[in-house]
């Protein structure tokens, strides 16, 4: 699988099939997992990473990977990289080195396996919608299989063991990505985002760690891995964010009762905007992105375009952007391609 | 002709037939004049002011006017009043007086005749476009055969003699009504504005006097009628407002030529914005009418709309809207039958 079908194919968690998808577009379940005997990976030798790559290209053939899918950082210049974290495949920390490291891809971009970041591995499969348990059942299994090759590094005390101490034990990071417009627009968000961080559990913004909230969307994920099994960890989280999601729905009850027309209002202009700007920056896109994403769950809008917005979250990135056209370009020609992009999926809609 | 009909009936001079009316929009000469003999309206009695309208009205019949089409001030309720000033056909000043007052329309509202306002008449006569020679030569016709039956207050001196001194002479007040949008972007109004002051001429907003400046709108007037002859004024304002188109025309160019993305942004968003909104005001209204009637003199908008947009500038005013359904209406409710108006307006609009 060379680049360009990558950026031709759109990753499967982007279709909205799965329970809930009109708030939680995605649920993750990523293992840590480093291998017995080699050094973690900040600390090994060029030499030592490249025994761990085909350690694991090796393995993960033999469940089911296919190695040419395992993209090599340093064969991909900067767009590439930026298409590959849009994507949420490699993380900005990747992307900065050299060398032996990279991710191998399966089933349009489910199943993921990155090599050499902080960890040795890092096993990921992102689900469509609200679906954690069958995320971390399925990474799960990737895990049973390729421990038939490798052997983990693995302590009685602490289970296994990660370069992070954060990440010890179960080595599971669980997350949800979930679109909370009501609880924003009313203003309840913040204490949502308390209670959150009191059951042990972190909020952060679309891009993960450190990233701003951008088009009213929330990363969901539990903090430690420690001393609980990996149902407690998913079912914890599982049970919290049912709970953000009938207070989601209790907020957009609100709105419309006590805001209607203005709540209206906002979708519709948003709509008119989608369909007839010239220039788009990508927060300007995400906001409106947002607000019609909204209508749809209002059942404002005629059609299904929900898959449309999924998809255009990430295709119209900046490295997307001039990954498709293959050339840096200036941030006003992005805008201009990207409002061109966005004109063009929503010309049917009538408004 | 009553109310009602006065309501249905779209102004003439908002059919954009005249010249350059995609930036002027309407063409505007007016009289005052005064019955020799009695007191000026502020200091006449109601008795003399009801001889004012039978002697006015008795010599407009004579001119070709319909009395049926008098409309007395006090038989107004404040809807209608307001219906009229946003037509522009009675002033704020004269809708909060009573008694015998009122005006009197021909024509599709092109002619008429303020009756016992500041002075006991007040000719106007508006042409669509920027076409000020024909409508003071048509106004100064109805002058002519109104003084057949009706004296005027003149002096050899001063010429006519007004209320305000700064009538004095021809009592003309010719005015144009300018849309200036490029000049509004590029900054330059201010410079502009400041010249045409030193010219002797006024710059006021939409709604004249002490209005403030909505939608790129503006009109120019001259200041003193007096020591000139009316085909001098007349010229002398034309001049300078053709210079002003063409500074306009320029100030277009440049925007296309450094900024035209940005632009044709704002114009189709703006368009966008008018199709989809459920909640308008009339300022914004009117700056996205602005932004759209830009567009439409860009030749960006495929059909003309330029009718819609002047005729849209009157009808979704609140007095307009409050006479059209017949009840008062909170401003929310307002702004909501406003954007339902709008919309059907353009919603064969393709963007």
């Amino acid at each position: 699988m060379n680049f360009e079908s990558i950026v031709h194919t759109i990753p499967m968690w982007l279709d909205p099939t799965g329970p809930e998808s009109d708030i939680v577009i995605s649920s993750r379940a990523r293992l840590a997992r480093n291998i017995k005997g080699i050094p973690y990976a900040h600390r090994a030798s060029e030499e030592k990473l490249k025994d761990v790559v085909s350690n694991v290209l090796d393995a993960a053939e033999s469940a089911g990977y296919d190695p040419a899918n395992f993209f090599k950082n340093e064969d991909l210049d900067d767009f590439r990289k930026n298409v590959f974290i849009e994507r949420h495949l490699i993380s900005p920390a990747l992307a900065q080195k050299r060398g032996n490291r990279g991710v191998l891809v399966k089933n349009m971009e489910r199943d993921s396996i990155l090599i050499n970041e902080e960890d040795h591995l890092r096993l990921q499969s992102i689900y469509s919608g609200f679906d954690l348990m069958n995320a971390w059942e399925n990474v799960d299994g990737i895990d049973d299989n390729l421990s038939k090759g490798i052997k983990f590094s693995f302590s009685g005390k602490y289970g296994y063991l990660t370069a992070c101490p954060t990440n010890f034990g179960t080595g599971l990071r669980a997350s949800i990505l979930i679109h909370l417009p009501a609880l924003v627009l009313t203003k309840e968000i913040q204490r949502v985002i308390r209670s959150v961080g009191q059951l042990g559990l972190v909020v952060r913004g679309y891009r993960g760690e450190g990233s701003d909230v951008v088009g009213n969307l929330f990363q969901i994920s539990n903090q430690t891995s420690l001393g609980k099994t990996e149902r407690e960890i998913v079912s914890n989280l599982s049970s919290v964010v049912n709970q953000i999601i009938n207070y989601e729905k209790k907020a957009k009850d609100m709105l419309l009762k006590e805001a209607k027309q203005q709540t209206e209002d906002k979708i519709w202009r948003s709509l008119g905007i989608l369909k007839a700007a010239r220039v788009l920056s990508t927060h300007e896109f995400m906001n409106l992105n947002s607000a019609v994403r909204f209508g749809y769950s209002l059942n404002l809008l005629d059609k299904p375009y929900l898959k449309t917005l999924n998809e255009l979250m990430v295709l119209v990135q900046p490295g997307h952007l001039q990954a498709t056209s293959g050339k840096q370009m200036e941030p006003i020609e992005r805008d201009i391609l990207r409002a061109d992009i966005v004109r063009q999926r929503f010309i049917d809609v009538k408004i």
